[in-house]
């Protein structure tokens, strides 16, 4: 199967890494918006200019979409799956009916399979959600991230003046995940499931309180939370906070029996090193998948939802079934 | 959809109950070998014999089959098949090509949908490993059981001389679990990581040392395990011991980037008050799934690999992405 790569920053740079280990997959190339005599590729694979991609509708079985969720994916997966089957992460949740709607009609008009909303939470987290909830249907469902690097909450403390670098990590209350774990279906306010922990380096002669109150008072993205807030160095963020973790628990806790008796809890989990690298390889498996159902005439818009686990792996059904079942 | 149910011991119990909890379904009642007269349902659903299931073909969508992996289930369900979309919970691992086979050949011949092995082991532990393995290529699988009650393992005690009553508890050896949990990728003896917990009622004037010393050297079930026995009363027995509960944990620790340097840990958890309640709970969404597979023309034998996850659900597509993506 022959992948394309539109885009090419940290999700970029984890597909291609992705590709390596999944021999049944070969990289045609990474597609740009930038100069692409500006842009070197990590394993030396070839990049073009994104304006050149219709040139390369004959050589790509399934393209995936490396672009952000704000600006790129709206515009970039619907004009892309008139040409390719296609992938992406899009993780804009308010705005996923009408993203669903825009790539269905592209790809059903040119006869392209397209998955949107791959990567863990949107992905794998929402799997293990629809499960949960068809097996236990009497329960209550939990989602905590972290520990983790959120983006979106680190580029907030950036915009604020003085600020010369930010990093902010998601925090899980631990006694709130230990009650959920326990099965006690607590009903847990904003403050109570997560801690936001952000790291400032501030510019010089700045006014860290005047910061620190900025952040704590800062509106959706940290006044409902209890947040801690510590200035660092350049140095020392270069040196310690360089990496992007993540993680985080789908949890449902549910009954069954005469009376709801008898209690079940239900947990899945991930603790990531990179983000990026293992979203980038949650939507480098979809592409598998995304590719065989193409060849079998399943076009339009699809989510993890509809995508049978089998068409993920290399593997035969044989196989799957000695080794996994 | 009306579901017929299929042998009437704990599991077909745990389907009666699992089916008051999904209103889309409806039972149309329990068949058994053995005489209907004598088995009370919990709920007051109709009872027949099992001599007669031949003559509801028209009136059952789908037949949830709860028995035995050791004899009923490889004579039960191709014989099912023949005449009904089926569902079985077959857990003998090395026996599931053939089974497969044969029920495959049943379903195919009359254009009928069958779905073997659901349940969580195998079942929602098998789909958690194939995920895994799809998402992290390069990496390691474990399995953990527990803490719960092994049938089989009870049984093979109450097979001793001596012996009026047991109950065998699997139960995971928590350093073995950490360092799993860490990333640390152990390489595990059986004895390594899982220990057996025994309760046992003797006979009165029986040989405990003896009765002791034949379950821990018993071959394949014990010798292999560092194995506690505990002699209780019978009263203990009934006060203590009569649940069946279990659970268990699919884990996989993988490294994706240059160098494999980003570790990342996946894991699926299960703490379950009743393992017939919870097995008959994912039996009854597989049912919803087999249903529909088979009003859209798609026959033959399947396992939870083959089913879209949407399929699963009692939610139309819009509902799901909008509560659950």
């Amino acid at each position: 199967m022959k992948i394309g790569i539109y885009g090419y920053g940290n999700l970029g740079r984890g597909v291609e890494a992705a590709l390596r280990q999944n021999p049944d997959m070969e990289i045609v190339g990474v597609f740009t918006r930038r100069d692409p005599a500006t842009v070197k590729t990590v394993t030396g694979i070839p990049v073009y200019s994104a304006s050149l991609v219709q040139d390369f509708t004959a050589e790509i079985d399934v393209m995936i979409i490396c672009g952000g969720s704000a600006s790129d994916l709206p515009e970039m997966t619907p004009m892309l799956a008139e040409y390719f089957n296609v992938i992406d992460s899009f993780d804009t949740h308010a705005r996923i009916p009408e993203h669903f709607a825009n790539v269905e009609k592209a790809a059903m008009t040119t006869g392209h399979t397209a998955l949107i909303s791959a990567g863990w939470d949107p992905g794998l987290f929402s799997l293990a959600r629809l499960y949960m909830n068809t097996v236990l249907p009497e329960g209550k469902d939990y989602t905590f991230w972290g520990r983790g690097v959120s983006q979106g909450h680190s580029d907030a403390i950036r915009r604020i003046p003085g600020v010369k670098d930010a990093r902010q990590y998601t925090v899980p209350v631990p006694s709130a995940l230990a009650s959920v774990r326990n099965g006690e279906n607590p009903d847990l306010s904003t403050r109570q499931k997560h801690t936001r922990e952000c790291y400032v380096v501030a510019e010089e002669g700045a006014d860290k309180a005047l910061i620190e109150k900025q952040i704590k008072e800062m509106p959706n993205y940290f006044a409902d939370y209890d947040t801690t807030v510590t200035f660092i160095t350049a140095e020392e963020m270069k040196r310690d906070h360089a990496e992007l973790p993540h993680g985080g628990q789908v949890i449902r806790s549910g009954a069954t029996g005469e009376g709801g008796k008898h209690k079940h809890v239900m947990e899945f989990s991930l603790k990531l090193d990179s983000n990026p690298e293992f979203t980038a390889s949650v939507l480098v498996a979809c592409a598998r998948a995304i590719g065989r159902m193409n060849t079998r005439g399943i076009y339009g818009c699809k989510t993890l939802f509809d995508i049978a686990p089998a068409d993920l792996s290399p593997l035969t059904p044989e196989e799957m079934r000695k080794k996994l079942l």
